[in-house]
């Protein structure tokens, strides 16, 4: 088993490259735009490594790869045009810099360019490479769809949230390692922890991505500190506390969701600690890590073969061990 | 050969039920929307009748044409949205009723549900069908591009817009047929032929409904007389008027697209029938006919197999005979 990094480099070598015609200039410069600004290449890099865990990397690994990063990139360039966002990256977003027609045509034709990637995989693997493709596909478009509906609503549930951020974020890389997985002739059984791995990490992702957002380091998290409660996101921390807080600190939590005060990232910062959110979710996190591991513990290969698998998911929960 | 109507029953009766699944239902009930309020369903029908011009119907022509008729919608949905079009087909529009961000997300899940219905047809004919649909669906992605860049610029070629309209909406319904060609073991010569019938039919339509536009009965067209004339569009009469026209009539015409006076689109007509731009198009879409029934002609089959094609061609151009 190569480590991340080596996979990462090797994805990169063949993606960096012009992904569409030169014509309309526009259109096609708006989709290479968002490829060209990066990322970490998680995901199509997911699908090498659930390749290589049950056999070598079948060449035909590298579609499914590039597929999956052009639909996560679709799937950027769509979503910052519904949340207006103007940054991605540090750079302007696609519509910011293409206006918005152009962005969500530039986001069509990615989609159809991961089509095209996909129709590369010879017959014998292309409908459960497909099947699995368009179910999490659908199920991406889902979990975008139900974050946009909580926004409007007073109260979400944990497990509503869950099974958003389940959708939204989780289960694009799980299907990436299972579609290695695919390729890599895995068992059912082994396709389906993998893909328990890949869903449990995302969620423990996400919980960091959310404890981060309210402690994290500024300069190490890359983002400002407090970023969603100045938006008013329901995130794993704010749905625990309006569930835990007593009354006093309930309509305080209330008032300051529909309350823009200058000191409003502090105060709920502090109501998140006063109901020790924060202990909460750093154990969250680790339930869901320690399920995730639990399903790469089940699959039915030799230990060894785990261990990149293993520092992927320290790395992404940024864990020492 | 079954008749248009005949087909176009048989299509209706497997396509008229719910595509999508019931939740997010805001999302969901989108998609079904634009489904619902309908349209000829002359794409999907040509699916049919290609494959039914060289052998027996395959069952798997149906997850083509369905696919189809998803992508045409898709893109309906996604045009309306860029376009800012309040009605469609009388109603109101999906991001109307629905909001933008929900009906872009709406398209995009049928786009998805298109890709659904291709991975049901099985591996002989999947490969060709899908490498059809993806190109088909990057080219109807430019031409909608080249149609806004197009709205920018002072002056369209007619080459320019012959192209424009080709990419835009002639290469769907030719590769709809192609796609049924494939389906019914056409050779590769009767797939190239079957295809400029389609390719030079959707232009013909084309000049037909520019034409239309300004010379049609009101009540016969649907539409408002002279709508192209007040949004200042570029169509095959606007753009042969000014290039025939003598310098006094390119003044007049060049001041009344800068400008909004009340007689409009009288004045336009006006200039048109000088020009003699409506003559030219009536000559135009005979051409573009003679053209597709030339390439009808070359299909190597039975004359009376195509004799359902031929009435597809009389039916759409309003032609007697």
């Amino acid at each position: 088993m190569q480590s991340f990094t080596s996979l990462s480099a090797l994805f990169e070598e063949q993606f960096n490259k012009r992904h569409f015609p030169d014509e309309p200039k526009n259109l096609y410069d708006a989709s290479q735009y968002i490829l060209k600004i990066g990322g970490k290449r998680v995901r199509p890099v997911a699908v090498l490594m659930g390749n290589e865990l049950f056999s070598d990397i079948d060449p035909e690994a590298y579609h499914a790869a590039n597929a999956v990063e052009l639909f996560h990139n679709f799937s950027l360039v769509h979503d910052d045009i519904m949340d207006k966002a103007p940054l991605r990256r540090g750079v302007p977003t696609v519509h910011m810099n293409y206006g918005e027609s152009t962005a969500l045509l530039a986001g069509d034709v990615m989609l159809v360019a991961a089509y095209e990637y996909l129709n590369k995989i010879s017959s014998s693997h292309l409908h459960s490479i497909m099947s699995l493709f368009n179910k999490t596909a659908k199920e991406v478009c889902e979990g975008q769809q139900l974050d946009m509906d909580f926004e409007k609503r007073e109260q979400v549930s944990l497990d509503e949230y869950v099974n958003m951020i389940t959708l939204k974020t989780s289960v694009l890389l799980a299907a990436s390692l299972q579609m290695g997985a695919i390729m890599g002739g895995a068992s059912i059984g082994n396709r389906e922890h993998l893909f328990g791995f890949g869903k449990n990490l995302g969620i423990a992702f996400q919980v960091q991505d959310d404890y981060l957002d309210c402690f994290g380091d500024p300069e190490k998290f890359g983002k400002q500190i407090g970023g969603d409660i100045l938006a008013n996101k329901k995130t794993f921390l704010m749905i625990h506390a309006m569930e835990v807080a007593n009354p006093v600190q309930q309509k305080e939590l209330t008032v300051l969701l529909h309350s823009n005060p200058d000191d409003k990232v502090e105060r709920v910062l502090q109501l998140f600690h006063d109901c020790k959110a924060d202990a909460w979710a750093a154990s969250l996190k680790e339930k869901y890590y320690d399920v995730a591991m639990k399903h790469l513990e089940d699959v039915a290969v030799l230990n060894s073969r785990k261990e990149e698998l293993h520092k992927l998911a320290q790395y992404l929960l940024q864990r020492d061990s």
